[in-house]
């Protein structure tokens, strides 16, 4: 075993835009997930590209996240509220993949938690979502996502 | 659709000094959560300013840090040790916005499980935790906390 | 209280180099708790050093991560493929540590999530991870793993 040391000269403009990169990414989740939480429902699209898709299993073909999954986002916050209810979305164990153009493929697993109006804070479920990420106007936004879930398999 | 080319060269200071805040955050907090788990109600006031203030759900004003909320904290390790269970903090999804002053706006969802002594972890409540972090003598401290707690909205 | 005011300035190669190791680490346990989930005996081990040790609550002595617990991930996977459910681990609240030698030694809290066939995900247990990383052929390994569960303490 050949135990390399550490020091600061030995770190890559390579190794440090991939930790500048790692945060930002983390920060982007964390935001566009908080939005979700809230039921923001004018402010979430603008998360995504213009031309975003969106796949998930329950969903039987790829949609476009503009046109038809925003009335969902507002649909689940109407079921929501009527229950009394609310959810509170994660996101961890992130890989970031720079590509040759720019945009980033990110694989995290996600967990929701719901919160029933009398307490008692559970997980409802676990899944893998996988994205594009692209940045435009200087900001990162969700391309493509997939979203795989572990009950749904 | 203009997806911009994201090379070294288009890095600002800013966004370097951002991951630099950002990775610092993180650890500040997986040190301040564990001190408060592990009942160290010692060095657990250490992470707080001297002046820090509390706002809490299960309280009907702020209080001070230092004065009103160590003695709660060796409360509730008593509470533990005679219930033979244990709690562990998590933090996610955050949010960390530097101001002029050099202090940080914080923002995160948190998470206890509890673990009884006969096993079975779960989930105990999910909630947000809003800082103010100011760095003194060049360690990073909270100067005000604000939890909000989705059970008890 | 003295608030320091935090320029780009003031950021010292020390604090930058935290970062960088921060976001490596981080992405590090999404990899090697990825490849455990997926079942990956193959790519599994090589994420521990050729002498790694595993320390563990169900281990009577520490075994070598590639002759004694390679058959444990195999048997884990069988196990779970006749129960019909999957596990997902997590970690979080991460503490790094670079030591004089290159290594870093990390803490951090960990968390399996079951979801059976029929849906329902929840938490397994907590525990904790303490590793001793070593960087080998430009990558980070773990040389040596302690895990501590809260519900066998």
């Amino acid at each position: 075993m050949t135990i390399e040391l550490v020091g600061t000269a030995e770190r890559t403009p390579r190794s440090r835009e991939f930790s500048v990169l790692y945060a930002e990414v983390q920060h982007f989740y964390a935001q566009q997930l908080r939005i979700l939480d809230a039921h923001d429902a004018g402010a979430w699209p603008d998360t995504f590209t213009e031309d975003a898709v969106f796949e998930g299993p329950q969903l039987s073909a790829p949609v476009r996240v503009r046109d038809g999954l925003t009335g969902r986002v507002r649909a689940g916050a109407a079921r929501e509220r009527r229950a009394g209810s609310r959810l509170d979305h994660w996101i961890g164990m992130l890989d970031v993949r720079p590509q040759a153009d720019g945009s980033l493929r990110t694989r995290c697993s996600a967990l929701a938690y719901v919160t029933p109006g009398g307490g008692g804070s559970r997980v409802l479920y676990v899944y893998v979502m996988e994205d594009v990420l692209v940045r435009t106007h200087g900001t990162w936004r969700t391309a493509h996502r997939r979203v795989t879930r572990d009950d749904l398999a």
